[in-house]
């Protein structure tokens, strides 16, 4: 028996509840990790709420942790008991959700965790890093490229930040409000744009004398995806890989056309399911970790007991960088 | 002297008038060219209607044409006198508008003509196969793709067909009516979707067997846009290169990211302006006019002095393919 957190209906962060949960027996492929640590992320929220279909009830929940394998199903010769491993995200939540002390997943999802990381810094690594590398895969950043990242205070943010920086491209971080400018300009942007306070695409061009950004990374949509797309150089790339702003865009289509610009949906599910781009993501993000290129930010770390209060941090939007719980 | 088609103010077809215009000196790398005859496009009735911003009264106007080289400027060394040649499009039609008679052009904006082309067949040719080219710069078509290409019954999307044929691939042609259909399929269209009549996503699934179409040519924009989206492979390409329905879209962003799909804004002319694309756009498409498979379907071809009927048609959307003006 171990603690898993769930949900036996859809609703704000109460509804997540701690229940006492047989682990189940290990299929062809399958381990069992004793979690240490699992990631928080928006994602998870917009599960919970209702709002991704039917889920049948009592739901599991999570896309990462980080842990210690304790079985190897059959047919598994890559992992041993005792290893550190990390969860790749992008599987069914219901079939393999990670929020709890045990965790079933399949051996080919798991990445090794080195010495260097704990599992707080490892459950806090793989989903932002895997999204923020669409700026490679999809954006193709080159060195001083001037890439645009709103909502860059949130994990994916400050993830794709670094990954600019590695890139020796130009990170122009756009948030919301004053008071989390400082901070992410001590965390690498080499520009902030306040959006609360300021027109974003017009600063956009005075940073980059007038020629626009070469990428964009957007979680945004609506009427700011609108926007940016004024504020790119001629065949410039806007990634979307989030709608805070909601599902529906309104979008003019002279800028897109006339520079002939590159608007790209984007979900990293997609990457990490296909084992030719995952294999380039893992080793991507894998060797950042290990010089120390790509480190994680961590806000807080809660207990496992506190899960409700822990989702309710991360709807708040107070939090700058990841918030991780530990089992 | 030489009659040339200007307008002095904005408006519908009957503002095109035709002037006795003195043809001015060469400059540094231009040619001067008797032409034999020009093609009409829709953007020109933009230009016309005035939806392209400021321009200088009297206003020439025009993107293509094709002809006898008259003289030679300094510095020009590819064309002599008798060469018969056709202009690339997407230069500033103020500078370097085709309608009429003589045109001054830029020697390397020029290309051959070869024997088997007629100056009609000539002048029809660039700007839609340049377009639906993207197809294969942008788009990268590959063999047995499924091809949606909508208002098909243009003079783009006869090419984008022919272009979609050339790669091996399955065009799909989206026609308002059902007058057009049966043309478009003996035109070379795989499949013909009746938008008036169908419902355009549902029968792109059927046809795909519910895989979607890996690329669309989309030249509407609107409300069509967003519901292609919806008919989409995984990594699909969305090329945007018109908007007939106007320059705001209202796109649903769920598609696009779940299925990681790729939306370009395209306009030829950037392909053209780039040397380099230039080059394998005039060898794609001078190869595929010698080879014959590409070409290009004449509606109808008018003469000088009746163009203004000639707009008149175009605006008509009775025709299927190219309207052409002999000089």
């Amino acid at each position: 028996m171990a603690r898993m957190v769930r949900f036996h209906e859809f609703g704000g962060p109460e509804v997540l509840r701690l229940d006492e949960v047989e682990v189940r027996e290990l299929a062809q492929g399958e381990v069992r990790v004793r979690v240490g640590a699992f990631g928080l992320n928006r994602v998870e929220t917009i599960y919970r709420s209702g709002h991704f279909g039917p889920v049948s009830f009592p739901a599991r929940i999570g896309y990462e942790m980080a842990g210690t394998v304790e079985a190897v199903g059959p047919g598994v010769t890559q992992w041993r008991e005792g290893d550190r491993v990390a969860a790749l995200f992008g599987l069914s939540m219901e079939d393999y959700g990670t929020y709890g002390e045990e965790v079933v997943y399949p051996a080919d999802m798991l990445v090794p965790v080195p010495e260097e990381l704990t599992f707080e810094q490892a459950a806090a690594s793989w989903m932002q890093y895997g999204t923020a590398y669409g700026l490679v895969e999809i954006g193709h950043i080159a060195k001083s490229d001037f890439v645009v990242i709103n909502a860059a205070s949130s994990s994916v943010g400050l993830a794709a930040i670094q990954i600019a920086l590695r890139e020796g491209a130009v990170p122009i971080a756009v948030t919301r409000g004053r008071d989390k400018a400082e901070a992410l300009q001590s965390l690498g942007a080499a520009h902030v744009i306040v959006s609360n306070e300021e027109d974003v695409p017009a600063r956009v061009m005075e940073i980059t004398g007038g020629k626009g950004a070469q990428v964009a990374f957007d979680a945004v949509g609506g009427e700011p995806l609108s926007a940016l797309l004024t504020a790119m150089a001629p065949l410039g790339t806007v990634i979307v890989y989030g709608m805070l702003a909601g599902p529906i865009c309104t979008l003019t289509l002279p800028p897109l056309m006339l520079a002939n610009l590159d608007l790209r949906g984007f979900s990293a599910d997609l990457l990490v399911r296909d084992p030719q781009s995952r294999e380039r993501l893992v080793e991507y993000i894998a060797g950042g970790l290990t010089e120390g290129a790509l480190t994680p930010v961590i806000d807080s770390v809660f207990d496992l007991a506190d899960i409700v209060e822990a989702h309710c941090y991360l709807e708040s939007n107070r939090q700058l960088g990841k918030i991780v719980v530990r089992t």
